[in-house]
């Protein structure tokens, strides 16, 4: 069977590097195409693009040179967007109507009732729901599907395995969260050696809303409320973030362990290529997670959580871990193509 | 007016250090003897010592012999104590029962009913009502003062703000804590680097505690309840808490701000040498209050307060920032001696 | 005695924040004017700058409009230049031609023969030598003086006392330089954390060439030759460079320890504002001078020397360290801008 | 085939547990013993180790029971060494009686004249000539390899390339070395956060002086001079090391480009399990190698060299890179112990 054709827009940013890392040698899809802004366009990929990730730049990509951001230079079936969220707002929707199936990284469509806003181990089931309603109302032959924010995916995988086995209610969050989630050149190093930011622009709304939609049936918020604090710190990748949760129906520490060990996504979602491998890994000791040693587990896809114990306000505190730029970024819009793809829904 | 005589326990520690530093020109207090632990007793302070500060070690300490802890080796009226909990626990009675007031930034016996909890710009008042109790019931001439907990520090003098004006309910605690936390050599700089280390042994227990004994009457705990996650972070000094509160009587983050901006300590804290000026020093920048900008803000002393909003769980969110080795450590001692003194308590 | 009146050009970047600090109560001089660049002018220097020093922003200067960098707008005796070197380039002759001595940071007239490159300590009689030659040849009123490269600065210091005792032939010289050195934003976190950059463009050029001419006389380049390698590391200020020397005349360690020990500058230097005290620290421990705890030595104006030993291949090894945005930078414009004062060449 | 049995001494330490994940699938060897030391005999692998790799520890170690490091415990046929010099220098030779092939990452033996100090890219043929010498001398059927320095180990395979040909007579050498270089818990957080450490004990002597033994006839030390600085810095793995060497017959920087990116080892050592591929890396830009992106060039085996230019002292300039506790101590005693048993020296 041949490979899929996909493209990369965003391809010379942080996550659009991810993109490529993560692509190479994919069992189903071949990169066929990069797309730039107007100032790398017709450049070759090494020559406009600053690599910052610890794997090689991919050698096919040295020489590839970049194209413009639109369906008439990008020949694909699907589209990965490592756009910003304002160009995304205008660049995505044409590429949908062009036929192809946007899977985006970015926030521009997240909040829009016919998106999916897509975790394949939480609500893959939003996909089917969704999209014929999408192309429908928006008469598009393609579509376009969104992966929450970084910080909201790791967070939201926990909060499932937890929903579905007590119910939620409440939930206060806080993150410490890392540099690559603020793209490149991003944050300077004046700024956080030796140092904390105690916010990031935009981030505790999106962390506020996104799991409710994706907790929720299509169409309909889940009920549970949240309150995020967002904080940066000098860790390279992998967001760090503190939990404390009001259940609906009471659970101890040994009972949520049970549930999060045990969780298993609906089968639509459990074999695909980026499947993380295991969806959730509990880790018992005392002080796990950790950004370095606990980033790449289940090749940067799984969600850790550790430090369970009862909380004297709500009824359980835990931490979770997940990579930013693999499950939070990249790798989560290439299992959501997967999904997508294993589903019948490419058109 | 000849200064008082004043003795360090745990004199060449990373505490240790502080409060030689800082009271280095004190203008009531002078040192007259450095103790330390057994295997550096008769050693000069500079040979024992690794200085980590980045003020140079003071002139007339680096040929002090360093004396053994016990109160037939050190002649002063007031002993600052830096000892590990354990050893406070033995020695720091031995000091109070010579008749020596122990100011002590050791955990020991904060949780005693009649050992005041003291942080002076938040409930001076305890001092007074507990140290007759105190030397009656165990016989001393001396006395035992300590404060508290590094990161219940800065918390409480912000917590203290807002119950006066609006009452408290609840609270919800998450801190960034900086390395010189964990004293010398403390944290491996393999652990921290580029990491996140989500558990400070102990710390949780007493940042749920601690403000509750201080927030309440002498001897009766505030109704308060909290709920804290603790994490060290790569910073040297001064620790961040993200806070979230419920409060007895709703306001808005300006009242808040008012109340806050506007906090004054009682007058017997409010002019001594060590009072925090501000107390509590108000940002309103998106971004602040951040360890390599903020932490010596007051010399050290003042509690910063930023990023006031409401939250949509309970009523308010803020981020409180402390210097935790002179707020939260030995600079609180000093300040607490210089209530004593000034009370007419020290015999 | 009314002070001088000073601006500053390129007020709102990094060494330009240095600049406003250090003048915050000097005793000749008074910031009358903030020039910084076209999209910054006419903003408040609040507005505009985003402030980067740990000491607050100067109560003054946060209404402070800012202003064109053009002798038209700017009103001032005495002109410090923080200017990129291409602006200084052109910027800085305006302003010498309308009767203003620039003393200057950047790089743009380091080289020209008569301009005075100056470290007072080391070479002050080349400004007399200089100025009357620069004012003559370009009919200008005013002047510029210029300060070296950050690194060639405290290099050149410890150099000179070497130099003065016995000869210099031959330096061997690798920095490793703080982040402050590359302006703000300058470097990004994700290229320094947990890393190092081996090169700096430009600078290895500079630390060849600049203490040649300082080390000689009045425009002839002292023979020494140099060999230079330099680093960016993770660390805010201050910059650590080793040293292999090979002397005219044989010294041992003991005797090269007296000779820096015991350096003087000349009276013209001696005796200024800024004159660093001392001139050059010794360190005799193991493992100093440490960015960390020496940064701030002499308030930052002082050049510290330690782990001075034999070399097995040309005579001498060391370390020196000095602070990049003080001593390197800001503060050693200021400390020309005295000379030329007490020396009687300020027009 | 069976794999050969190897023990591990000094399991728990920081270069044990690379032994550990390098020696996991290895397809020669099987660890069949982990011995530590006393107070951790008895206890199982991960109930005594602070597990400090990012990469998981081995499953099979778990449960391992640690063994004390005598012959007598340990049943093995190579024995792998990363024990603390002084204790090395007891226990090595014990093994080596016992008919033990000890391939030592301690410092303990490496100046024994009949003892190999072994890069099998440089010096494979120093084996065969010293093995039969040492067996006959001390009377060992076993016996001890030895690997070099970790900051000696990169140096000396980019100086044999030059070596080999144009011959060298001076080098100039000035370490940024890794944490991971002190072992754990090693350098504290507070004496490296926002710091250089400009010295670390007895590195440079044995940077000054190693590569003279390798790069020499076995006996013979080449006529090779060094001089070293060493300094620690905030990063986990991998040393960066500036050289400027004089040679015996003057090369362009292109012609030492070309014999660097040309180096092959000698084929005995040129296709075992752990031969570096390639041996050395050339890097072209500008700023490169990097410790963050280039550590795992070949797996961590590969010398990188960059920033190759003409020095105007010496005649070159360049900077090596080179993983210190893969290539630079586990890896480097592992790909000793696959040429000795290769070159059929294991009895």
């Amino acid at each position: 069977m041949s490979k899929i054709p996909v493209a990369i827009l965003g391809a010379t940013g942080s996550v659009g590097q991810r993109f490529l890392s993560l692509l190479e040698n994919h069992p189903w899809f071949a990169v066929t195409a990069l797309a730039a802004s107007d100032r790398s366009v017709g450049q070759t990929y090494s020559q406009a693009c600053h690599w910052i990730l610890p794997e090689p730049m991919p050698e096919w990509a040295r020489e590839a040179v970049l194209l413009p951001a639109s369906p008439e230079s990008v020949q694909a079936r699907i589209v990965f967007s490592a756009l910003p969220a304002d160009q995304a707002r205008e660049i995505e929707p044409l590429f949908a109507r062009a036929g192809m199936a946007v899977c985006s990284n970015a926030s521009a469509f997240r909040r829009e009732e016919d998106v999916p806003l897509l975790l394949p181990e939480v609500n893959a089931e939003h996909l089917a729901a969704l999209l014929p309603i999408q192309r429908q109302r928006r008469g598009w032959s393609g579509a376009i599907l969104t992966n929450p924010n970084c910080t909201s995916t790791g967070l939201t995988v926990a909060l499932k395995a937890l929903q579905d086995s007590f119910g939620l209610r409440r939930a206060f969050v806080v993150s410490l969260q890392a540099l690559s989630g603020a793209g490149y050149p991003g944050v300077a190093s004046m700024d956080i050696l030796d140092n904390v930011i105690p916010n990031i622009g935009g981030e505790e709304e999106k962390v506020e809303w996104e799991p409710r939609k994706m907790l929720g049936s299509p169409q309909v918020l889940a009920p549970l409320r949240l309150s995020a604090h967002t904080n940066r710190v000098a860790v390279s990748d992998g967001h760090t973030v503190c939990v404390s949760v009001e259940l609906e129906n009471l659970a101890s520490p040994a009972e949520a362990a049970q549930a999060l060990s045990a969780y298993q996504p609906c089968l639509a979602a459990a074999d695909l290529p980026s499947t993380p491998r295991p969806v959730i890994a509990l880790r018992t000791e005392a002080d796990r997670p950790q950004p370095r040693l606990d980033r790449l587990t289940g090749r940067g896809m799984t969600t850790v959580v550790g430090r369970l114990r009862s909380d004297p306000l709500l009824h359980l505190k835990f931490v979770v871990f997940s990579h930013n730029t693999i499950r939070g970024a990249a790798g989560g819009s290439i299992y959501n193509a997967e999904l997508l793809v294993s589903q019948g829904m490419l058109i």
